[in-house]
């Protein structure tokens, strides 16, 4: 873990500007982009009748931008990206780059199943704005993802991709776990500059951290549930569906973890468990977006198939953010 | 489970020319189409640098229409479609429709994440000249695709699509088993005509079939590895990736379970488990791929991530053939 | 599939009284029982006191003894084996042999987690009058229970045992299946007569009856809900939950399944699954007590930590049964 | 979390003697005992016979007992209890007991399948010398163990123990993770101290230590590979199988995370990782005592179904540990 002094340099000098230059070094020349921090994976705002509302996305990333957040993720699963077009993803991204502060990096999930298309997507992303693509599994046929697959699939992606890729691995979403022997091979190109882990075994982030400390190789946390435990284990920040809501607390936890105020990021850690849990696993994007509604920002609908919470649902929603005195 | 005199008249019917009358039934006054009967679900061929080959596709065709099938899934899993863009899965389905003989059916899966690009998708289906649409669940957020949100997502398929809506559920690529509850509301719509079970699991095929018994409702088993058992349950044929090279004993298996000639049924259904597995579960599309060229048909490569087998994976599929006689 | 009337006069003779010598031969000479029919696996009875209620197993018996049944299964997963001590186990045994008429097979459960107490324990279950031995793969460290682990585990035991050893899979319960690769290996032991499979997956029943179809290894399907399909690939009999208390129709399902009758059979397989589903996955050993009341027969409490049901657990068994014409 | 400076005081008390009373208040009066700290789960040593050694036992509890422990667990699942019979059981914990320091507590794994026979098998272990009684949820009849049912279960034995009572729950083992609702009202019980959470979920044992933050309950990490972040949720210490082969390690990971030293901490986590899982989930027992052997303790066989590595699996476990610098 890099002592607290060194981290509050690095982030001090991300807050001074650095950033900007970011994009542009890192593509052509393999620089690497620095995405320690939090990031929120912003969702995608939609209007009563389902269409993309752009409007709504740029008041939301003007609020959130405010707050001390590394970047944004733009299309990460939160976003419903599999619910939109292709021209809506860039469009998406697009419109994010703009409403964003110039400091802030744009991670932009650039997945699909097919090498190709992906390969396509992240272009695509790295010319409306993305300073870095995250690029989900491809899971339809998980079957037959072997590592040799998924090592094929994402040295191909990262070798034609002319932004940093970020590994995500997603399991809940895509059945399929990233195996730790990919991503140590994969750590080793120089266009792939970290990963979002969103399975939850720290064990698992610690031993990518071990494996892959002879690379710039950076891991994000891929939820604010453990948060702490991956900061512990040397992972250097989260993409955290909670910051949406709770970002000021998120960003609070990460500085208290950066300074090595340990006990206090725990029981900050703890209070944040159930509400997490409630945007992601357990009620899911729709009641991310409900939780938004309450916190002053734009929920709104989600695409269908995604449902509304019913009423015994939101109440308890309502009650994991209450019991921890969120609300 | 329909007497074989019975099953006998109503194939023959279809094999006297009726069967083209359906698609224009179908639509529009809710005929119902009957799918009863074996449907390889066809391979996308491609070159070697992954482009669409037509061409290969239509002389697969060609051969395959000679055989005793009741029609063709076309974008299937084993299609590899999520591979392909729309137009890609389009042009696929009209060409395909070209060359195939008249009186067979042809279904398209036409499944996507969202409902609106499913019923986008369908209607497009419809308008290059499939029969019927076979829906894959959507299962990116499986965590919240519940029986309500499923019952949803296929009853606004059903009332937008012009033609006849098949359930597909096929848990080994989608994580999720459309739960049995929301097959048999399901089965009460007008234009949903039946369902293709992908799981392996006949209890719940029987089950399936007993609770939509005063329907109109005929369910497909998804591979040919549990066809007889399937048929023994009350299902009405199969969706069978098997058949794309033994299309000739898939078919002779469907003709000894129809004619209750059970022992002789028993023995052939044993004879084809292992190459079934072998095509399916264990070597994916790139073994059924590797298999059609031993057979005749074009294989050919499958589009990445999907790999080509190892010299020892195809050895070992090699000895699922020649152990059980078919090599 | 052996034709309907070789199976006709199979089962004749074995009704006309040679039964009672399978017992001696078995033991010493390596010959093998036959095990094909019907095996209700009976329930242990508790008194209020959670103490075996040994009167109320002859009771239930008696009563299950004028079924024409194959034989019984004592100490299965469903008579609580993991519940009572080794002296209640074989006690349970004992009694019951005394109870059951001389003509039926009495398999007892004798499966420990060490090989050495297996063995122990299936000798003792032979001195107490056991005609065969059903033993369960031991399963609590499961990671290592490899095909190796299990071939010598079964080998040992079968070498050991006076009397002939039926493999026992049953995954709902171990977290384990049996790999097919194991049973074809273990077909071969002279002591091995055969297979409980309790998995459900009717493609593997018909593999393991093909690869072992050159051995004298009988499959018996482990419950009622896939009984039918299980004779259709193979299977010569079932054990099955439901026959404690609809033995009868059990036994009605698989006369019409030996003697070709699969129309019939299928429509009274439907009725079956529910029910059978009922007693087994979803209510458990409670729901079959609480049934057994229903039906006659002595069901009585379970031991803890098994539970009683719940007024609602207890109205939706009933449901189960009402629904599909037994109550 | 308690600061280091807390710990510290309280870890001295420990040492300065105070833990012999523990025994003595802790039953009957419903004081508890304090479990914070490393134990290993010892191993159960076999002669080539497969007969307990008791003596090599009593040798290895001499080694490790010059280590900064705060206590050994006799029979947990390292210790092969599921192999052997009650009186080995208590014989082992006897012989345990007398082997070990004085001021080392005992935890003595209990847990039986049947809720009576835990209360025998706990009190039991009381009166040969357990301090504490960690009992592992049952599992067989896994379907039906509800949060009611383990409720009752663990309710039953609290208040039958005359020593504290450990909740033990080993998802990989018993396919069953003791549900968090449980574990809040369960950590109510004045005669249940605590927790062993072998499932490597943090955010869980996150959750756990906040919701039970008002009662005095003590959460232990069941596995060394995720020590280090269970502290930082608020774990007072773990039952660690590689302490039985680096010991000294795992106490000095301890250390570092009680005195704050966060980043060594993680440094020493990390190389810990690998040989834990090698001596767990990789090779389980026949892993670790093998690793025993070359550390100077006895290892030696296990008793049937569990087999010795293979040369094979012998190279990976060394290598494991020889790339952390172990060996």
């Amino acid at each position: 873990m890099m002592s607290p002094r060194v981290w509050s340099s690095v982030r001090q000098g991300l807050s001074r500007g650095l950033a900007p230059n970011v994009r542009g070094l890192a593509s052509g020349e393999g620089r690497k982009v620095d995405i320690a921090g939090i990031h929120p994976p912003v969702t995608t705002p939609f209007t009563a009748t389902a269409e993309v509302d752009y409007g709504k996305l740029e008041e939301n990333l003007h609020k959130l931008g405010t707050l001390p957040f590394r970047g944004f993720v733009v299309q990460g699963s939160t976003g419903e990206f599999p619910f939109l077009t292709s021209s809506e993803r860039l469009e998406v991204v697009s419109r994010a780059r703009q409403a964003m502060p110039k400091d802030k990096l744009l991670l932009a999930g650039s997945g699909c199943e097919s090498t190709q298309a992906t390969v396509e997507m992240t272009v695509s992303m790295a010319q409306v704005g993305a300073d870095a693509a995250m690029v989900v599994t491809p899971c339809y046929y998980r079957g037959r993802m072997s590592s040799a697959a998924l090592i094929h699939h994402y040295t191909k992606v990262a070798d034609l991709s002319p932004i940093p890729v970020v590994l995500y691995s997603v399991p809940a979403n895509t059945g399929l776990d990233l195996p730790v022997d990919a991503v140590v091979t994969l750590s080793q190109h120089p266009n792939i500059v970290g990963m979002k882990d969103s399975g939850g075994d720290v064990t698992r982030i610690g031993l990518i951290v071990h494996k892959t400390r002879r690379q710039d190789f950076q891991v994000l946390a891929g939820s604010a549930g453990f948060l702490l435990a991956s900061y512990a284990l040397g992972a250097v920040g989260g993409v955290c569906a909670l910051a949406n809501v709770l970002g000021a607390q998120v960003c609070q936890l990460e500085r208290l973890c950066l300074t090595g105020q340990w006990e206090d990021a725990q029981k900050l850690q703890h209070r944040l468990i159930e509400p997490n849990a409630a945007v992601t696993r357990r009620f899911g994007i729709p009641g991310l977006k409900k939780t938004m509604d309450w916190f002053g920002y734009y929920g709104g609908p989600c695409r269908a198939p995604l449902q509304e919470l019913s009423p015994a649902e939101e109440e308890a929603l309502r009650v994991d953010f209450t019991s921890n005195g969120w609300l």
